[in-house]
């Protein structure tokens, strides 16, 4: 099996499911609980705050866990949109985000608020300018996707981070859903206010998730009731996934910061050279090393249904996606790929590959040789 | 160990754990991704919608799976409340509500909705009359508990549904996050709209939960993104929780309906009895067999600190709680008990003991012994 479909979900590791089997049967008691089965599995909880708050460079007390990577967005941006209402209702955000991003603005435009969908260009990426010329005195949030799933591009972070420290007033948060341990980011001192990111990303289990919220950042709460997670997030908590989930966040950075990064751009130039040579073929995601990440690869074999290559592929064992894992269904030209206007014979026909620290340039080289000899089969069927 | 604080959490099955781990480790794949491992997933999660469906007696399409009893409750209340805003802004519930509806609740209040909260009798149940009285043209939602968490008292649900039904523009939904499998009731045909159940509460894994969306009815989506769950609840769905919930779900109904519920009676009533025996404690829970739950006893140790005897307790391995897990560390009196009338000492000095189908009655005989000692013990401690 080749497995580069990574950043639609990853297989879990095998010491994150263990940490989560033996939280699950030992230490299964509600941690609000006052008795000792209680008091064991908040220690767990506080222990697992105190080593994903260290692994991100920032305190304990800014880390929430949430159910995964769509809660953490909307908590963030509702949450923001709720609780600041008062001071505007304007909201900025990227023409090219992840659906949990975008539907969530969507809902609150019919709430009365004013959202502005910043441009990106053919690289996928927005303009600091356009952004600066978006700002107003209502404005009280901006939403940026870090790496985009689709095509692996990179927001400029940093500068807008930057620009927004100047206006103290406007939050911003990063969807870093994608760019976790493999394109680093650093969170304390970058203007960054909340950020969200999802554990069955990086090898750790679903359902599990992280938002951080910037000290002093009030959010209105989604899920209110019983005060957990410094009552942004109440709820039961889900011990062993969030135990088992900071195990994979310490195992994947470890990978990252022992020559897994520069694993996964070797994979990266490998594929791209490879595909460079067949017929057909045009790569999506931006060439430059400081524009896109490292794992993730779109491009579109021109005249092919994405769906028919997958489901060949798939025969092979080998798993690659079309677009983001949720709106490959609709089987629509790529929304992303059409804001950066690559026009809509590209959108439609592209094929997205992520790896993980965990593939192989053998596997590269196998994936190449299935897919070389894929297209050319269906092209016949097709011709 | 004698673990009597199953409303709070409960031990995961062993076969739920085992069908958790295989469909983590087999079955990692995204739900929504085109090739194989995608469909596998999905056919796993589409599996289990019609097996809960069933065993709810109700229709596959009208059952979304979510992060548990929090989540359900929020998206019921909050979807409806902004859902149907322009119909009206009247929202009835209870005094006894669990945090995560009361809570819920309380936000709407700040966001401009009006909220009734109906009284309930020493039994803890509120009147029909006043809830007919309190119903109003502009009125949309009424949300009430089943099975009280803290005192295992069962609210009119029946009643309500018979009630409601004549107002077809007023949803009912109701929290039966204690009474799942414990207390009989059947979604169909009942009036009740939506109903939200919890898997850590019948021996499911944290994280896990099921709201019953009646058709027809539609929520305003807490988190918005990916479309699935029918698009009231994105998030790529965590299949291995899923899988392992419903299994849970059909272990517990077949231990309910093999002479399960009246196991819990049988323990129930010894404890009751035992209790009644011990000087200085008051049964808080109502009597009567049509008015409160099996597996819930309610009690108060006059003079005593509840925090103190649970500790006590616990150094014997036996694990029983103080109000509800989540208000257990604040050491108020209790809400629920306050609202029912029953004065501040009883309120402040209660203790929750609540029933898996696996308690035995040597446990419980064991447990009177050992809490007859612990309380005469305290006692001259204190005294
Ligand atoms: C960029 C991005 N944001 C958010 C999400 C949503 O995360 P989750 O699937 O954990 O809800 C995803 C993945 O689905 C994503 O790729
Ligand atoms: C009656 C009731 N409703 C809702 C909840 C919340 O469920 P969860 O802990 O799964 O969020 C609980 C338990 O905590 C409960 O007892």
């Amino acid at each position: 099996m080749i497995y580069f479909d990574n950043s639609a979900t990853t297989k879990p590791y095998k010491e994150v499911v263990e940490a989560y089997l033996k939280v699950s049967e030992k230490y299964f008691g509600n941690p609000s609980s006052l008795h000792s089965l209680g008091s064991e599995a908040e220690k767990l909880l506080s222990q697992s705050r105190i080593l994903a708050s260290s692994l991100l460079g920032v305190k304990p007390s800014e880390v929430i866990f949430t159910s995964g990577g769509t809660e953490g967005n909307n908590a963030a941006i509702k949450g923001v949109a709720i609780e600041y209402r008062n001071r505007g209702k304007h909201l900025i955000t990227s023409a090219v985000e992840h659906p949990s991003v975008l539907e969530a603005f969507k809902q609150l435009e019919s709430l009365g608020y004013d959202v502005t969908y910043l441009d990106v260009d053919k690289k996928g990426r927005i303009s600091i300018e356009q952004l600066k010329n978006s700002l107003r005195d209502d404005t009280i949030l901006v939403s940026l996707i870090h790496v985009n799933n689709e095509l692996g591009a990179i927001q400029p972070i940093i500068e807008v981070g930057q620009l927004l420290k100047k206006y103290p007033k406007i939050l911003f948060h990063v969807d870093h859903v994608q760019g976790i341990t493999k394109v680093p980011l650093s969170l304390k001192n970058s203007g960054i206010d909340l950020c969200t990111i999802s554990g069955h990303k990086f090898h750790a289990l679903k359902g599990t998730g992280l938002l951080y919220i910037r000290e002093g950042i009030k959010l209105a709460p989604l899920l209110s009731g019983g005060g957990q997670e410094m009552s942004i997030r109440s709820g039961t908590e889900n011990t062993p996934g969030i135990v088992a989930m900071t195990k994979a966040l310490r195992l994947a950075f470890e990978k990252a910061n022992s020559g897994g990064i520069e694993h996964l751009w070797q994979l990266k130039e490998r594929l791209s050279e490879g595909l460079k040579k067949i017929d057909g073929v045009i790569i999506n995601t931006p060439e430059e090393k400081e524009k896109a990440a490292p794992h993730i690869i779109n491009f579109s074999v021109l005249n092919m249904k994405p769906e028919v290559l997958i489901q060949d592929l798939s025969k092979h064992h080998i798993y690659v996606s079309s677009q983001s894992a949720c709106s490959s269904k609709l089987s629509k030209p790529s929304r992303v790929l059409m804001a950066c206007g690559l026009g809509e014979e590209r959108a439609k026909s592209a094929i997205r590959v992520s790896f993980s620290y965990d593939n192989t340039i053998e596997e590269v080289d196998q994936f190449l040789d299935i897919l070389t000899n894929s297209i050319s089969n269906l092209q016949k069927v097709m011709g």
